[in-house]
């Protein structure tokens, strides 16, 4: 899939991300959990993660939709883009808050804006770079000039407060120490302005046909509540052996596709599905000039809101003439994901 | 927006549906929920629907991802297009069989697919349009040539059947008699192909700042499941209202941005929100030339596979340079849609 030759360069001018409340640690979720602080710590390798419900009480904080917004305001400001010079708003999500109104469109709402085109992609751990696809998409396409692309996930809409977790499975416990919410924004424009950064390549591709999910969440409707059923289910092994061999894979992929060498790219953005499960997948990715951003053993697994967390972290550093590859799974359905920027 | 001066034109050139097994007319209805056949017939004005799960028995017959898979065979069948030659797959739904995987992918999967792109919209009434929407820039950005477009909802996921009816109220047995479900899909490319219909404008804006949603679809995690809770709400008063007059502003809008005059306008797809509204809607529309084109009569409210349905019945109509203006309004968050067609 080659660019169309007249497609104007699509940039990204800012980042800006929001992560409810105050970190919570192994220690503080051991006790919540009744479960042992250095299981979470060997097992899933992340340090705090945020979540947007009280666990001891179950209050809801924070909205996805409030979250979404709260990051879209700072990129907004970042960028110095006026909320009405929007020409379109993208959200990525596996987790939204309703299943209508889409979610984005009460983003909108907070955001002051009005008569602007929306669009809600439904996805994992993929979704934010489906997001930044999109949004490239109708930039290079021409028809509009300014956008803002959000990811975000509260994915402790899953996690029953009310149960006596000290009879858990541990399968069942893990979706409690893995996940966090937060979500993440950026400002995409035809022109350089603010981080000048060049979104050069975005890579997202099924690769699943016959492939068993890795991952499954469920919803229920009135019609198929059973209390018996798990919502999040993950399949570890499958996960374990299939992302490091993919993410090499997309690497690779991703250097051919824009004639980049591997000494060439001076930050690795990797995949964030733990601690544990990230500092394997850098050890394999084997770009030793590269500086590697991560984020996850911070901000726990929050889906869609990982990669512009990670470009957040990235701008800080990056100088002109630099170059960043990213690389994301969704492991639900095996999607290969990933994207290329530049500073200018 | 103005189109990119480069962009290629958009073709649709087939569609495809799929209605799950037979129809269910006014008097079993009324049997099964315990209802007045005639309340159905005057508040609805729908005459039959179908549904993927087996009302008496609870029993689902055919996920979403099923329904989405037969329309698309039937519409690559139709355009004689090889499902290896689709350079993406776009699906708007409000019911997904799950949050992970996104039903897109499943579909995919199904059609014995791999290797592709794949985007998966959350959306209500407005859903098929954007998917077209989305179908279109894609195309007119010079990066993909064919694609899939599909729109589906399995609305009876929300139906609980084990409910003593007889004690419910209107509010909620409505949810019963006003939806269907179904699927129905388009393949878009960037020359003229099987039907040889141009896809000459497609509108989609979110209108609905500090408005209340006029329509809310609940999903329930874990942790927030409440049996008094209904999943389907909506405020009629407020779609009775608001809908008619939006769709009046959605015409000459759209109208307007073709430059066409409402005598030039063969076919008319108005919005399809039960038999009843959609009568008064298109005596609003009042474009006496056009031929109306409508459905749920017979299909039920089955969301994002209605405007497929609706052109599947103009395909068999249309002739050569005749020109056909679609209207659909999401009433959840307001969101103005519409596109026109023009066969060459």
């Amino acid at each position: 899939m080659s660019d169309h030759p007249h497609a104007p360069e699509v940039h990204l001018a800012s980042v800006g991300t929001a992560l409810p409340g105050d970190p919570v640690d192994n220690a503080e979720l051991a006790r919540v959990l009744g479960a042992n602080e250095e299981w979470i710590e060997m097992f899933i390798g992340t340090r705090t993660r945020h979540f947007a419900r009280d666990l001891k009480t179950g209050t809801v904080r924070w909205s996805l939709a409030d979250l979404c917004a709260q990051a879209a305001e700072r990129a907004l400001a970042a960028a110095d883009v006026d909320p009405g010079d929007l020409d379109f708003v993208v959200l990525g999500t596996a987790t939204p808050d309703t299943l209508m109104p889409a979610t984005v469109n009460n983003v909108v709402d907070l955001l002051g804006l009005d008569q602007v085109p929306t669009f809600q992609l439904q996805s994992g751990c993929a979704g934010a770079v489906q997001a930044l696809s999109l949004g490239r998409t109708l930039i290079a396409s021409g028809e509009y000039r300014t956008g803002l692309v959000i990811g975000g996930d509260v994915c402790s809409k899953h996690l029953d407060v009310d149960r006596d977790l000290t009879k858990a499975a541990p399968s069942d416990l893990v979706n409690f120490v893995l996940f966090g919410d937060g979500a993440g924004a950026a400002v995409l424009t035809d022109e350089p302005r603010g981080a000048r950064v060049v979104l050069r390549h975005v890579l997202n591709r099924f690769t699943g046909l016959g492939r068993t999910p890795g991952q499954v969440i469920e919803w229920f409707g009135l019609a198929d509540r059973h209390d018996d059923r798990q919502a999040l289910t993950e399949d570890y092994k499958a996960i374990e052996e299939h992302v490091p061999v993919m993410a090499v894979e997309i690497l690779w992929e991703l250097l051919g596709e824009l004639d980049w060498s591997r000494q060439e790219v001076d930050y690795i953005l990797p995949p964030q599905l733990s601690g544990r499960m990230t500092r394997k997948i850098t050890e394999q990715l084997n770009v030793p000039t590269a500086v590697e951003i991560s984020c996850v053993a911070d901000t726990g697994n929050n889906g869609n809101a990982l990669p512009f967390l990670q470009i957040e972290r990235l701008l800080e550093k990056m100088s002109d003439g630099q170059k960043a590859l990213a690389v994301a799974i969704e492991s639900s359905k095996w999607i290969k994901a990933g994207f290329a920027l530049e500073k200018i």
